[in-house]
């Protein structure tokens, strides 16, 4: 699915064409959204009264002498995903989306948030809160200036903001004399009180060798490695974000839906470990492992989660040097250690060690894979069958893909809460329908699915779109585009360490000829159980350059308003390339796509393809044979066997002849040639 | 020519497969180059003696107690080229490449370059100068934290580093105890002494309105309009970049080779004009221009040019904001603004309003390129019969296109040292003959040349490569896939505002798809007589997005160290493109190269060709007959006209059927019919 992480939505609206791609929303009198006009407004059901948490809200700001205080939508490990006990703008403003900033003033009350969320914004929010279509730090800064005099604070939560964050709004509000306030009881916590749901206490367990890379180990002595070669040769290194810790520990949890992932920091040095974690949440293997080379190096120290910032700063008085990924480590824990003493990268070695996957982590996810395309195939033969009865709707396919998927090995649910689109619903790139309201499939309609699976071994993540009756020439033609830009991408080959953002425009090209575009990003990396989102790897201007053994999703989509959406997304592993010239240099890349389930021959349009483009999806199409063929006949899934052999026949030569040549230069050539034959 | 700015080269050496794009340097023995591992060193003949410089220096360096002191090869207005008073790194060291960073320190000499200079500077420094093949200023930052003790101090004359360079080395150093200690003496200038050139003491000349966009008055009500509409609404913008000034004033100056500036500062306020300049210099025009409208807004003050640090310092004293651009403006005068009355931007409003050209601008452009396009095919056309004659040599061609520009009308000399490279020669992106050593042309031989004009109405850039006799495979299709390249990217279309680092990878594409690449960018902005390398416009990390009215060159290579070097390139106008579904919506793009010279036939395999990349070149080919036909007719060079209609004939439908078939395909299709038909 196309990524949500803040770090992405900002750059969405920078895109150019984005208005095009990007559905906007009517401002048609209608009945789910509110109308802050009329008097009394109009509200729709769904919107909760802010009002009392506002008011106790504002007498907490003016304890502080505090004129406006800034509510991030993320956590204090900058997940993308959060839990219900970090969901603080949701609680104080009823909007319920990823992305978004709240400003609460004395007087006013604003949302700043993406297109994607407009409408949800106006459908939660009551009229105590303002919208705002932009969600740019600098324009937040720059109604803050407007908005507050100088001379007065404005507060924020140091542990909610990053340092490159922080960094942004102090850069805005440089020598306006606005000072920004870190305020370190978080104010709205203090309202939400006992309302506020508890920490969790489920279990934090150990994932099986079978299904790591690396022992927790190995992984530790190679960021002490990494440590030695830096030339500033850090002392430490500090973890903050969740994954980095659940990955260098082979540790999960499930305090976040949909991320095998728990509350946690990590500090590592030279000789010494400390995991931040409720100690009595750890299951007995778990403690085991950590604790099995103790005393030592490899002795895994458990502190209590919220000792991590005496802890550091008591770290940091020594001769030390910190070594910190800026763009997750907040500005609470950034400000305790003396600037002297910080060796800062954008991301940690943790983070750029985990985005490279050795051989074992990709065997295991190539193999989720494989269990994925199962479940995906299933569903599609499944609505192919159905949809015609009228039987399903968008809720319930959705709900019949996860159980899918759940019954397969080594499942542990969904990787993030399946997308089912049908018709205009689909030109919504992150709509997710709901028990109240599903529109129904039907033959008349294009159907965009896109869902994923966290197994043990992988984490995955796919899209199709799907028509059973007669789509329009202009719906195959975009869809046809759309592939040719996957395939484009997938295709290329590159000098290692290019960076995604050089390349991505290969998934845009076929739409940008005839003036179309998608509003999103083209790709997003992928854990192993792990996030569904893996950053930093990616395609856009903050991931890392591609490198061998590197996930990615590769993900083009083309939204028409109010009509239909499209996406095509599969996962790619990065691999060397095999050329003609470059034998014994420096090595190319290219993409070895393991998404495994064929594209919907009813949407393509042959004629716009290009032989090249042809030739790779037939060997694409064979290597989805020869690796889920066999795993359909081992479950006995015969029907489903059958459909795979008639979604990957190979696009004739007839076809691809007249497809390369253009239609007509063939014909004429051949008809030049044929009635004397024929005569 | 490929861009050398310095922002450009530290790209270079991030560019993945650079090393094999870029020649390397082999260690055998020769006699051209330095060797400082024998005893005596062995010093060719070009090498300077530095030790009694270097000495006087240190002597410098005592006195003002720094252990280090940083040379590096620009001026006060960062300017890519320098006049001979600013070249300070070259008289110090020997080396007059136009990238690179001398440091010194009381034990050692060090000059940090990028591959494009490391052959030259073995060949021009003595032994007492090291040569660190890199040209990052982390790595020079780290080199001086090995070699430099904590506590001690590194000196930098602050008026020859821009702000962001200032703070790279900052960064770098943070928290290490060593300091960055600004000097405003220049120490190689006091070594330097009564040797250094004088300043310049030609006319600044006012450029008359036949080949201006705009009135210059014009020009700073726009620029006041963009300060009145900034959310921090500036008081005055500061000009540092001598492009700055000329544009912006009409004026132009002659203190730098190749680039019609002249040495000045201006300080932009909403009331008032200054500008900084060697009033004397000034001609009568000129001085009446500016004088026009005095008193008034519009009225130009005329101070002396080394008055503006207290000029601005004095400004900055009042309530104001000083807008900058952070790429342009020295440490020096940054230093003199309080923080809090800074507006920061990486480009000027001048610099940024420059780049994009008017409806006038464009046509000065285009007919600039249309009369230089006429030299060249002169040129090619004396070539094509010189060469077998044995009669030319790399030298005696450079001189002879440079007559046939400066014979044409409007022209006021070469845009930059003309690139003459034979055989092996051209595997040096860079490399100049001299009088000394030039390598005769041969018909056995590929050829390179990259050369532009100054005109009145513009500033050309323009490379082709050929061959007169055989090619082999490999330089045919090395030659194809670099055109292949160009017209990728040329005819891509694409949303306005992309940046260019988006879309610069189709220029590559063909070349990656076989294990080859180029070591240097794709592209640079261009002046209407002004720059041949105008920033902020390009395809690299630090340009900025393309809009319509902007001119960048289109500029793939290949080089095969030594064998030979392949550059093809042409200078395109961003402009708007017709879409099949783009319509009503946002614009989208696309470039019209303006560039008239066709490519060399006897170097396309027309079989790597598709379809569309052949009928674009048929397109472009009919345009340069329709453009540049009836000039060379009015000029009456009949044989010029002939070689034109010979070099600019469409590709036959054949041969096209054979290249997008692949020719085995259609052989097949053809002959399964054929044999029937002739029976």
């Amino acid at each position: 699915m196309p990524s949500s992480h803040w770090t992405t939505w900002a750059w969405i609206l920078l895109l150019p064409g984005c208005a095009m791609g990007w559905p906007k929303q009517s401002s048609s009198a209608r009945s789910d959204i509110r109308d802050c006009t009329t008097s009394p407004p109009f509200l729709p059901p769904m919107v909760t009264d802010t009002s009392a948490q506002l008011n106790a809200l504002r007498q907490r700001m003016q304890f502080y002498n505090i004129s406006a205080y800034i509510i991030p939508a993320t956590d204090a490990h900058m997940s993308e995903y959060i839990a219900e006990r970090d969901a603080r703008l949701a609680w104080i403003s009823g909007f319920t989306g990823s992305a978004g900033t709240g400003v609460v003033t004395t007087k006013k009350a604003v949302l700043w948030t993406d297109s994607r969320y407009w409408t949800q914004a106006e459908r939660q929010m009551d009229c105590n809160w303002e919208l705002q279509k932009t969600i740019w730090t600098d324009t937040i800064g720059e109604w803050l200036l407007q908005e507050i005099p100088a001379g007065e604070n404005i507060g924020l939560d140091p542990f909610l903001f990053s340092i490159d964050l922080w960094n942004s709004y102090a850069r805005v509000l440089q020598g306006s004399r606005r000072t920004l306030v870190p305020i370190e009881d978080n104010l709205v916590d203090l309202v939400w009180g006992t309302q506020r749901p508890p920490l969790p206490t489920s279990k934090i367990y150990l994932l099986p060798e079978t299904f790591t890379g690396s022992t927790w180990q190995e992984k530790v002595s190679g960021i002490r490695r990494q440590m030695e070669q830096h030339y500033r040769s850090p002392t430490a290194v500090l973890l903050s974000a969740l994954e980095e810790t659940a990955w260098l520990f082979n540790l999960r949890g499930d305090d976040i839906s949909y991320n095998p992932v728990f509350y946690s920091y990590a500090l590592l040095t030279t000789s010494d470990i400390s995991l931040f974690v409720d100690s009595s949440r750890l299951s007995t293997e778990a403690l085991q492992s950590l604790r099995a080379q103790c005393p030592g190096p490899l002795c895994v120290q458990v502190e209590e989660y919220d000792q991590v910032r005496a802890r550091v700063q008591a770290y940091a008085q020594g001769d030390v040097r910190v070594w910190i990924g800026t763009e997750y480590t907040t500005y609470g824990l950034y400000g305790v250690i003396p600037q002297d003493k910080l060796v800062e990268s954008s991301y940690s070695p943790v983070m750029m060690t985990k985005a490279v996957k050795n051989a074992k982590e990709q065997a295991l996810l190539r193999v989720a894979h494989v269990r994925d395309a199962v479940a995906v195939i299933q569903y599609l033969l499944w609505l192919e069958k159905n949809v015609p009865k009228g039987s399903v709707d968008e809720f319930s396919g959705a709900r019949y893909v996860d159980k899918l998927r759940r019954e397969k090995e080594h499942c542990r649910g969904t990787s993030f809460e399946t997308i089912s689109a049908s018709g205009l619903n689909a030109a919504l790139a992150h709509y997710s329908p709901s028990n109240i309201s599903s529109r129904k499939l039907s033959v008349d309609e294009m159907y965009l699915s896109d869902s994923g699976g966290q197994y043990l071994d992988g984490t995955t993540d796919i899209t199709r779109t799907v028509h059973w009756g007669e789509p329009t020439p202009f719906q195959k033609e975009a869809y046809t585009r759309v592939l040719m830009g996957n395939i484009d991408l997938a295709r290329l080959v590159f000098p290692s360490e290019t960076s995604g953002r050089v390349v991505e425009a290969f998934a845009r090209r076929a739409l940008w000829e005839v003036g179309l575009n998608y509003g999103h990003g083209t790709g997003h990396g992928i854990g192993n159980f792990l996030s569904v989102h893996e950053w930093p790897v990616g395609f856009q201007s903050n991931n890392v350059p591609l490198v061998k053994g590197m996930f990615t999703s590769i993900e083009p989509g083309y939204y028409q308003e109010g009509e239909f959406g499209i996406r095509i997304e599969d996962v790619a592993l990065v691999v060397e390339a095999q050329t003609k010239h470059g034998a014994g240099e420096k090595a190319y890349l290219t993409f070895e796509v393991v998404s495994l389930v064929p594209y919907d021959r009813n949407l393509i349009d042959i004629s716009f393809l290009s032989e090249h483009q042809i030739q790779y999806l037939n060997t694409y199409y064979e290597t989805i044979r020869q690796r889920v063929g066999p795993e359909l006949q081992r479950q006995q899934l015969e029907e489903e066997y059958e459909w795979l052999r008639r979604n990957t026949q190979p696009f004739s030569r007839g076809t691809l002849v007249a497809a390369s040549l253009g239609t007509l230069a063939i014909t004429s050539l051949v008809s030049a040639l044929l009635p004397d034959r024929q005569a």
